[in-house]
């Protein structure tokens, strides 16, 4: 099932987002808390973006468990960026522990990671590869759910003539929801979807909060608005803009944790407070009256 | 482009194959004298047969070089088979190197393993896999046109009725060939394939030597008939049976070595002599003069 | 602090060994119930011996966690061997995971592996290589207290007469154990040290349990005597001998497991019951009551 | 024998220095010029100083090829640093493939790579261990000849006075080479050392190139005064200083290119052109004709 965190904002160094905090996405790798199995040693992956030096992001994979990992400790030590995306693994056991099904996938300057399942991903697998274009399909290596996932989302975004680019992924993320969940229906066996999918492009960034089962209770997400780490100094300052963590646990004991809604997608924008639109139809909701107490504290 | 090895015999010692010869597929993961690159060292994969204990052969890949994978070592020194296909690899720059992406690759009581190309793949890939059935396709974890080819020689085997199961394999892989080449003369933009493939159900074994290109030049690929290798003891009389050889470069010095002829795949049975058919129609063709001379020395 | 299992018996299938008991060291990688942390997925080890094909036993090793890695699932199908010795990491902060500090650890013909610590090992380590002969020194790759450890014994059992070689390892390792509680004395902070450490030469084991921690409370250990597995044929009557099974955790729910005594030494030969001495001084002592009953079962 | 490269000068891109150039090191892991064997893909690493943010260099190794690496291609692509050391590997038999003996090797803000032997090393390991201080022995984490001389240098270095940073580096290093022929001398067989060494603190390096071969021909070693990569914009401006590269190969067909003298280590600074020292006595040698013919170029 993974977990996954994502952050958007002022430049902040690597570790201080996925190292240091008390209940960090490392420390998530051999105790999450929110999962029956709190496992997540299958590999890990963490993309960010570099803007001044590169569009396209840079992204780094290994099979082993994050925790042990020194190359990550050490990149975490010295590596800044105002967008990060990272993730830990618990593989299921259809598809392979190896570098193409670790998270974060990249098209273009894109980044896409999963906490969840495609239901009866074995059985819809076909349709959905059919019903991508070339462009979309030609993005697949491996053998996740969660990547072919991502060809939808790529098709269905190369579809849409929307000019906000936000709200354009938060579109095209809805309705590849939508797609998938319909690909299921006809070619499935009834299998429960779990679709928490992040999703950046380096500026803005789109996160779903969904499920079909039939109690309705997806997988659990939280974001937090502000800073949760030391200030790195004058480059965290060349962008005046607030900060977002989106996280499948509250990295902290902050009390200003708030859960995205079920069924809804947080989109961030580097110069406003987040914003929520439905994950079926993308359509923009009221922020939840929980979430706006806490944002206002 | 890779090189490969292939044997079926008597129960023999996998170090007496893979790493003792003179020009052995270790050997030749550092420098191969057939290719205009001599380096293969990108990932290795070994399959063998215990028939005793599994019908399903075993499998062991890994992404670090063969010459000096220390497991693969220990492996050789004390795993006997009567039937074990080697590869090491060079990856082209469009599939990573993953485990997914290692050969032998696996189906049922098969295993297959490649060097060459299909030409244009990437233009291919998608027809291809619309073209094979749900077994086949659902046998797809990578993104190597080598593991795609397997999937339609499933295809093609699942479709055919001959009884004999080593003719069955060889017109399987014949018209899987036939089938690739139509594939890249529809969606590709006329680039040659290179369908040195070697497949096993560990009783038989069929290997072709084929391209289409304008030469007619394909990669190499040689025979031997008979014992490379020291004698194991009371193991290796279980089978009363002669051993084969087939090898993308000649593992020794010994005059017994042949080619197989351009354009043919070559059947090892246990009970007999190899046999050979055309790698496109798949109707049996005489065995070559020379091989024939060196195999009766 | 790891787990470790040891087989010494009639040829048995690997998988039967670490795949398919209920509570197998493959489960123990991810879920060990008798430590207070139970994960163990900072790579693996297998060792196992072939004796009709090599003296030297071969070992399989990875960095990556055991419960998800293909190739030893792979290996595990077709390999037999009639003396397994398996190892699940759980890497302590100094000593970093890679493949030279993954048990078991070889020399000649013997294999070593480590359940526990030695007490303050940073500091000990410099007296611990001073004190060893050079062959001892210059088996020693890595930086775990358990391969130095090893050296000890190493350094142990050459300067040992006695004829027995069941009895000399058991000797040696508990003269071993006695030099590394001495070297802590000497050069450590009074740290604790715990040292279930299990060896073989193929034909015999020994396995010790100990600590000399205030509580004296070593780690668990267990002992299994007669078949766990099914029947692999003509092949496990070869040697019509007992079988034996140790492990940090009971591998099933049957009644037949018993503690290893504190402070005790179990021995195991082809072709006797469990022998008994201290952990120490190498004295033979009295087999434990209860242990004594439930063989009788 | 591997292959080495150092850069210290303005903030540059990692991919400009490590990927880009014509014979850049990634190309020379497959294809050296000046080695008899060309290959180094037994592993690599890359150190790099982000000083601003941590003292401590990053280190990023791996035992798979550099070649054909996608964390390394993508960390190129974004990392930016001016201080840079990496380092494609081929191991010798003794000394297995793993992390730890993977360069650059670190100790506090030191990074440490050898391209060369030390002569018998096994012989002399023990020896060398035992004459070096408690700080430099804890250090040595695998079985490299390579980092047991980078014990001899920091034990070299912390019994030094000097109070020029750089200078204390050139004489820590002479004074260390010294001694590891000493400990050959009298340890070994007569065994010849190649000791192509580079170290930095991340604002000085030094590198040596030398050999006790009787023919006196070290391994090769080349420097180029100047920018070799295209300008990275304001960041590289930030220090105003000239750039030096170090290689065992020339990266570019530039005639700016000079050999470092046989026998001697040259001191590269921030702020003045490169200074040339004894290898062995540490004394002040006049800078190369031809060197300075070129780099006043």
């Amino acid at each position: 099932m993974c977990r996954l965190m994502l952050y958007l904002g002022p430049e902040a160094r690597l570790s201080s987002l996925i190292v240091e905090p008390r209940h960090s996405l490392i420390r998530q790798s051999v105790h999450s808390e929110e999962r029956e199995e709190p496992l997540n040693g299958d590999g890990f992956g963490i993309g960010w973006y570099a803007s001044e030096l590169s569009l396209e992001p840079a992204v780094f994979r290994s099979i082993t468990p994050a925790w042990n990992n020194r190359n990550l400790q050490n990149l975490a030590r010295v590596v800044t960026s105002d967008c990060v995306l990272a993730h830990v693994r618990a593989a299921t056991q259809s598809s392979g522990v190896n570098e193409a099904n670790c998270h974060p996938f990249r098209w273009r300057q894109y980044l896409c990671m999963h906490n969840g399942d495609v239901g009866d991903f074995r059985l819809v697998r076909r349709k959905l590869l059919a019903s991508v274009c070339d462009e979309a399909f030609g993005n697949v290596y491996g053998s996740t759910d969660s990547e072919h996932f991502f060809a939808l989302f790529i098709d269905s975004l190369l579809g849409l003539d929307e000019r906000d680019p936000a709200l354009r992924m938060a579109q095209a993320l809805a309705r590849a929801i939508d797609r998938v969940l319909a690909l299921v229906g006809s070619a499935g066996e009834g299998g429960d979807s779990y679709m928490n999918i992040a999703i950046s492009d380096g500026e803005h960034a789109v996160v779903s909060r969904f499920t079909d089962a039939a109690d309705g209770v997806p997988e659990s997400l939280y974001y937090f608005t502000g800073q949760l780490y030391p200030d790195i100094g004058p480059k965290a300052k060349r962008k005046g803009t607030q900060a977002v963590t989106v996280s499948s646990e509250r990295l902290t004991a902050d009390a200003g944790w708030a859960e995205v809604p079920p069924g809804q997608i947080i989109i961030l924008r580097r110069d406003r407070a987040p914003q929520f639109v439905d994950a079926r139809s993308g359509e923009v909701v009221a922020p939840p009256a929980r979430a706006a107490r806490h944002t206002a504290a």
